[in-house]
């Protein structure tokens, strides 16, 4: 195991009606004008957005109003969220939404409190320094309400990039599973298909001797490929909901991912997808892992065995393990397709034809030198084959 | 799963040497003197006290001394430890030991703040307010160095009890695997067997539907049945340690038992043991798990079997679950037993003739009103039959 620092210093408010919580945890943490960050649609249809407000009104927190958050968010509302914070002296940032409102948050609440653009801090500056933020969460996905990260996309070369810093871990995330149950069924699965991801990009490591943390991953692996199905068929299940819920926070705080060296290349390769063709990030990730976990299995294939038996409960055949490694890759890629997920090009909207340009922008885009690096170090050509794999 | 609130906002440094760090960290929290607290022996042997002394002196940190903490920590030390704070105008306690010198320190933080008497805390009142606390952690066991709980024993009538409240959380926790290689195997196998009792505590649960919470446990019990015989055989595999340093504190900062009702009778039971004794709390839990889980087995028997296929691999029996059920808390118990732990009164030095006595403080004690309720309610008959199951 390696070395490392753990800090998950947010305070989470979960269950039935907690977002009438909101005032008197936006006042625990300090907060006195508040600006309400929302995307639209359906939290205002929902009446969400009013209990939030009354919620504040009701410990007399002054608050201002930007939505139009849209999936995978855009710089240019960052650039005017800062420019209205500034304006009105807000002090804290509420979150209404999923992880594009949160992350998009996040980069306001940084990019206030900073004298440069704010981009740098998605070209590799580490954050430091924020606005206090808090999030009341309508979809278990992205985890960004218990993560220290961020991703946003540029608008000028839709470039996606993501940032980190403990100054952007919420001081407090409401959690209510019943906020998920009017979620399409598409949305849900992608959600799911989000965490499982976050998941298996801590599973592929480099580390060894990592058992407590391999243990919490398939754990959690073990709930999704249990709830994940539940929530399908019957999306009013609160409690697939609420345990998908919690998973998906557990999932992306890292207290299962800490002490060893993770992957995220899957990640990294999806990101040009949903920059280029605007797919939503988890359907992207189902196409994308499949195709990265069997381009990679070589690499440690009883890693992926252990994966198969452990979580997906293949019977290890000993004598070829990489038989046993591959039903696992199989049998997630059928669970993902099961829910409902795209399997391949076509049906995530993506043209064979754009290969070479999302290899240029992953490779090279925004700095890089010609490669990524994870669990294997993938160029050009590795990143060419593994989308083609996705055809 | 039930509604929940869930903060663990301690900041955790993890790995080789890592003690050198505690200077930088009571900076980071805002201490500027601070008192020492530890038990004394093997940190001062060891070298570690010096070590911690030499990071505060590096960041010019006063410092006060309080030493002499011992197993199943005491009220009259902490005590001297409040009049001492008092008196020197303490702002940070650092607590360098095990779980015993945490709870003390616990005791004197929220101690030197209040009014009354610190013990109105382990008698039901929260703990609201107090110093902050930082751990240098020497024994994965306790699960004190992320937990929001204290044990203390009062001594005029050696009452074992315990305060809670996110307050005593503490600041910062140093944890050093190393540091646990030079512990007898015998204090080892006394930390595992607490760091079960946790997760199995947790895991008696009468919350339905609480598939994450469920796996997270058994995750966890699972590292203890990996890494348990590999410390045991080798006490410097620093590896093993490390993965049983970070179970222990993911098994008791309670994230893996949020949304649920929860039992702790078996710790309510052992109590009366190690307060009459004066026994390593681990080696009375090894005692008493088994019996209460025979006891109350038929509560929940599918609870048992889930635990017993999962964890400990037994086959499911699908006519008879209560085969299935009963031999998985065998095996539990001949895990404890291969560890070096005693398995009945006679091994642990208590005796038949005292278990009125026990049963009277069990359930009768610090205002108690004849019974203790948990996973099953158990009055004074229950406890009575519990404690001569384990002669």
């Amino acid at each position: 195991m390696e070395n490392f620092t753990f800090y998950s210093p947010t305070y989470f408010v979960f269950g039935k009606e907690s977002e009438g919580q909101t005032g008197s945890m936006v006042k625990r943490f300090g907060g006195s004008k508040v600006l309400l960050h929302y995307g639209g649609g359906s939290v205002v249809r929902s009446g969400l957005l009013d209990r939030v407000k009354d919620s504040l009104k009701a410990e007399n927190i002054d608050f201002v109003e930007l939505g139009g958050v849209r999936p995978n968010p855009r710089s240019g509302l960052v650039y005017e969220g800062i420019e209205l914070c500034r304006k009105k002296n807000v002090d804290f940032i509420v979150a209404v939404g999923g992880g594009s409102t949160i992350d998009s948050s996040k980069a306001i609440a940084a990019g206030v409190v900073y004298d440069g653009d704010f981009w740098d801090f998605y070209s590799g500056k580490l954050i430091e320094k924020a606005l206090p933020v808090g999030t009341i969460l309508t979809i278990a996905a992205a985890g960004s309400e218990g993560s220290p990260d961020s991703v946003i996309t540029r608008e000028e070369d839709m470039m996606k990039r993501g940032a980190t810093g403990d100054a952007i871990r919420p001081k407090f995330s409401i959690l209510n599973p019943a906020l998920t149950q009017t979620l399409p069924a598409f949305q849900s699965a992608c959600g799911i298909t989000d965490i499982m991801a976050h998941l298996y990009e801590r599973y592929l490591t480099n580390s060894t001797d990592v058992e407590v943390t391999d243990r919490m991953i398939e754990a959690l692996l073990l709930t999704m490929k249990h709830e994940g199905p539940r929530v399908i068929e019957n999306p009013d299940n609160y409690e697939a909901r609420a345990n998908i819920m919690w998973a998906g926070m557990m999932a992306h705080n890292n207290s299962c991912g800490v002490g060893r060296t993770q992957d995220w290349n899957s990640h990294n390769i999806e990101h040009e997808l949903s920059a280029l063709y605007d797919v939503a990030h988890g359907a992207g990730l189902a196409v994308t892992m499949p195709a990265v976990f069997k381009y990679v299995m070589k690499h440690n294939v009883m890693r992926f065995a252990q994966a198969a038996v452990r979580v997906w409960g293949c019977s290890m055949d000993f004598e070829h393990p990489e038989v046993t490694a591959l039903e696992g890759i199989n049998r997630l890629a059928d669970f993902l397709t099961s829910l409902g997920m795209p399997k391949n090009f076509s049906e995530l909207g993506a043209k064979e034809e754009d290969i070479p340009k999302l290899v240029e922008n992953l490779c090279c885009g925004n700095g890089r030198d010609g490669k990524i690096s994870g669990f294997v170090t993938l160029d050009k050509d590795d990143c060419t084959n593994i989308y083609k794999m996705m055809i």
